[in-house]
């Protein structure tokens, strides 16, 4: 590939996406990409100072707005200096969370509203995932699967917070039909990565074409 | 007073900023007021860790948007857990730098330019200063006066990045003429002091009205 290809991990925390994102990983080196993986917030140096502040239990007091701009600056340090030369060498960068989860966590959970997408406009700076699979489970069934002893700041939010943050994931897979694909998180590990690949596979080939 | 009253005070490093604003924290309180002096970019527990971040000279390869955000979100954090409070309380606040500060260094001295007052807008959710003193002192000047060993990643920046601020602070003055006054930042402390001190009690006595 002369130009990379960007695919951002979406969806609550504990609809598996870490272990989807390790199958999916190897099925594509095992197809010959070059493959990069990333993480937000945090995946540079600086990032992860600054997801240090936004996943601290100590910082209760922490304002929405703030944290909607650390987000941001995380993401922005993020994609000038990994994810944006990553793509210029043509590589597959796996991204787990990007911008949606800050429209979802920060626009519908917190009720910052379009503010989130305009100050993100700005963060990535016209870098936008080719694809973004969104891990679709319902919140109440995502929450049960993490335990409460290792939850960080916003994994301990209350339930009505999760549930606004899936319904804003649902609105923007309606809002984006042609980025976003919803993937059941329901069944085996295998049957899952199976629905992945498949997506992916195909987008990658029309892609390449 | 019933709603307090917000005094930022702007200009380059080494302008003699600090020095002045104890002076006008000791004459306000001498003349009955609740004073709260504070800073950007700290103020609170979060903005101090964000400051950290910041002005790290470990952190060069801060892309220009990440510094901007990290400054809004240490400045939205200081809005709302500090200054918005103190104003409601009746107090004057005085903050040594705020927004002007961001649009002249990241604006102008880093290219940014309109994203910077879009970014802010939101992070200050309408908390402006009802009066902004503008310290006015060429950067050559400025910068001599600081100790080379003691200076932090942006006081490190070329003698062109700190034109480039100046030249924006100057814009600013001419954009906001009812909200910015310059101060001659040249000639004894004590000269400036007066200089503020009469600025300050006329803008005072007619906000009162």
């Amino acid at each position: 590939m002369d130009n990379g290809f960007f695919i951002s991990i979406e969806g609550p925390d504990g609809a598996g996406k870490s272990t989807q994102i390790d199958l999916l990983k190897k099925h594509l080196k095992e197809k010959g990409y070059d493959v990069l993986e990333t993480r937000e917030p945090g995946g540079t140096p600086i990032s992860e100072k600054i997801r240090q502040i936004i996943l601290d239990k100590g910082n209760s007091e922490m304002a929405s707005m703030t944290e909607a701009l650390l987000y941001a600056a995380s993401r922005a340090q993020l994609v000038a200096e990994v994810i944006k030369p990553a793509l210029s060498q043509g590589k597959v960068v796996i991204c787990d969370r990007y911008v949606d989860s800050s429209i979802a966590y920060q626009g519908y959970g917190r009720g910052l509203g379009e503010s989130i997408s305009v100050i993100n406009d700005y963060a990535v700076d016209t870098c936008i995932p080719n694809l973004t699979l969104l891990f679709k489970l319902p919140p109440e069934i995502g929450s049960r699967r993490i335990d409460e002893k290792s939850k960080d700041r916003l994994e301990s939010e209350k339930m009505k917070f999760h549930q606004d943050v899936y319904r804003g994931y649902l609105e923007i897979e309606k809002k984006f039909p042609d980025r976003v694909v919803g993937i059941d998180a329901a069944g085996s590990i295998e049957e899952i990565a199976n629905r992945i690949a498949d997506v992916v596979d195909g987008r990658l080939a029309k892609f390449e074409l």
